[in-house]
């Protein structure tokens, strides 16, 4: 089998109303009409600003991980450096600035690994996963007032255990891993 | 370098108002006083049911997608069949109640590739990723009011091309293919 028959609609988006507005994102509801059943609904969606995340390996191939008390599950969590891309900022070079902010690492240049969906069915935003090749730790860090971060390194391949036995359990950080993989086959292939 | 001295403060939870209630989360104001610093401060939570995402893998190696317009993204998205875990509901239970009820196909058993947190950060629930394997297409699809769901099997092989160039961008979906890739790998060895 490859596909049934069924397409589909894109339904009709209509007005929106603010639910909620908070520090880090909006909540909306959004008035939508389907074309051919004529139905009207209100969904609700997450208005954010998009996101980076950064992978950023030393000469030695080791990954610069961060650990942070998050208040959505009340509980530490190991993750990579990451945050809100400023408005009109670029994805690279906000991944570079919260490389460096979060954990003193600097890179010589940023790209792009990928781009994913935080939640197609009630977020709006992107979370932009970026590659910074021989970082190393040359500067200061630079918190945020409420931020307290604890930053260590881990071999590539180890990263890749935490990832499949649970110890790193962050969506956007495991989306990071995945994409990384093609490129870490290269790096550690020898030449 | 392995890890530096820092060590993060478990923030202590204080009081949650409610900002917001929708017919997916909530999103609450938690109250939340550094146990050093003193400072108190109130950090948006949004408070949701857990997730289940399904990779269910037919007798020939093909997985299992679906394609609906989602409202988050004002687009259409490709992605593995899964939904809202229902109160009290077993995470395995949920897999193949969602994967038959969005798609017919019905598996003879699940069990759990690993759970992830699809926000740490701002989200509190879980989102549990399932395997079923020998998934057959045996039954009517039978979907809830607004839903509409274009079903499609796509080689493994391919579902991993599809993650890597960027039709695949579901953050959850794409951590369902991480956490199945060493299941693959035993899957698609010569026996």
């Amino acid at each position: 089998m490859s596909s049934d028959s069924v397409q589909p609609s894109r339904w009709e988006k209509g007005v929106s109303r603010q639910l909620a507005s908070t520090r880090v994102f909006d909540v909306q509801g959004v008035g939508y009409r389907h074309p051919v059943r004529g139905a009207e609904r209100e969904f609700v969606v997450i208005d954010a600003p998009d996101w980076v995340n950064v992978v950023a390996v030393t000469p030695d191939h080791q990954m610069v991980f961060v650990r942070q008390f998050r208040f959505g599950i009340d509980a530490f969590s190991w993750e990579i450096p990451g945050g809100v891309i400023e408005r009109g900022e670029d994805p690279l070079a906000a991944g570079l600035r919260e490389l460096e902010e979060e954990t003193g690492f600097v890179g010589r240049s940023a790209r792009l690994l990928g781009s994913v969906n935080p939640n197609p069915a009630i977020m709006n935003n992107r979370c932009h996963l970026v590659l910074v090749d021989d970082a190393v730790c040359t500067v200061k860090q630079s918190w945020d007032p409420d931020e307290e971060i604890e930053v260590r390194t881990l071999p590539v391949a180890e990263a890749y255990d935490w990832a499949h036995d649970g110890r790193i359990t962050h969506s956007l950080v495991l989306n990071a891993l995945l994409l990384f993989a093609p490129r870490w086959s290269e790096l550690k292939a020898p030449r």
